[in-house]
């Protein structure tokens, strides 16, 4: 339907168009909107996504993507070995390096378990913690960081249950109120959450 | 605050955010979905946007994008030269094309008068509509298609005082409910505009 558009901005709106959250009318705003930018501009962006992979590989021990193998965080000496906080995605792991509060290394899953997608363990890096886990690297503590969603629920209690019989510490971080939340607008599972979470005032 | 992606990635997300209506997050949720997308399906994409301006050009009469100049509507012997529709973008073409309603040509002004931004007559293909109206080339009518935004108002009236003295109609494109809408919440001045633009039942 577009076909009253040159065929180089049809394709560049189909290619648009197949990324997550980018529907047809966005495809096209974006690309009319990189055909009135300068190629000084837009050229970049291209040899962005082109060199996207270059230089990039997987940390063998915590699967984040770095520059490195082992990365940054692995290859930290500062950083404590025996805590792994596992989490489902690389971007989860700048989230919680933000708070700067985490001192020991991370483990990403690359996703979460979801038979409806067809994504089972073998889908993810599971065995790669197991492995981990029980390698006598001396890991006293897993913390369970997947997200607080039925997937990643879900996820954290099948790690739970391969682990259970292993000498380390089992943790899943806090549900509960974000900050700034309202106990009057808080959803019931989240407010029950809250309450058995509650600790020492 | 993402030091901890590499820098390829980093990149990426710098110029993905760049884009309108594209933020952050939004930004880091791409680079890292490109991340995992077979380099067959990324490289088209990068290809997609470096090539975008290949083999396309103005068209001289209307000034929209395209392959050939005269455009493929221009050139076309049916399209009634006598009317031209003056629209903001590329894209309203698109849109009133596919009405299949207008039979007359276009003018496209890539963009709208914006004191505010900065943008005046001189930035638009507004001379260019003056010189098709007024240069004999028996133009009967106008019709004015820009949005009914305060801008796009503001650009009308103004083709609207330039345009008076020819002996050309000026036409606006109806305002009033759009279909599958609804009295009770539909705004004041909608709703004045739908009264005032009344027709015979």
């Amino acid at each position: 339907m577009t076909n009253f558009l040159p065929r180089s901005v049809r394709v560049l709106i189909e290619e648009l168009g197949r990324l997550p959250g980018i529907g047809q009318k966005s495809a096209q705003r974006l690309a009319i909107h990189l055909l009135h930018t300068p190629d000084s501009r837009v050229k970049p962006l291209g040899e962005a996504i082109i060199n996207l992979r270059n230089n990039v590989m997987f940390c063998r021990d915590c699967w984040n993507i770095a520059e490195t193998d082992p990365c940054g965080i692995c290859g930290d000496e500062a950083r404590d070995k025996s805590s792994i906080c596992v989490v489902e995605d690389v971007l989860d792991v700048v989230a919680l390096e933000k708070t700067r509060e985490f001192k020991g290394v991370y483990h990403v899953l690359h996703g979460v378990l979801s038979p409806i997608n067809g994504v089972g363990p073998d889908q993810l890096k599971m065995e790669e913690l197991f492995a981990r886990v029980t390698g006598g690297l001396g890991v006293r503590e897993v913390i369970l960081a997947t997200n607080p969603s039925l997937e990643g629920e879900a996820t954290a209690l099948y790690i739970q249950k391969r682990l259970l019989t292993e000498d380390v510490k089992l943790t899943r971080i806090a549900r509960g109120l974000p900050v700034g939340g309202d106990v009057e607008y808080a959803d019931e599972i989240t407010l029950s959450r809250a309450l058995r979470g509650r600790g020492e005032f």
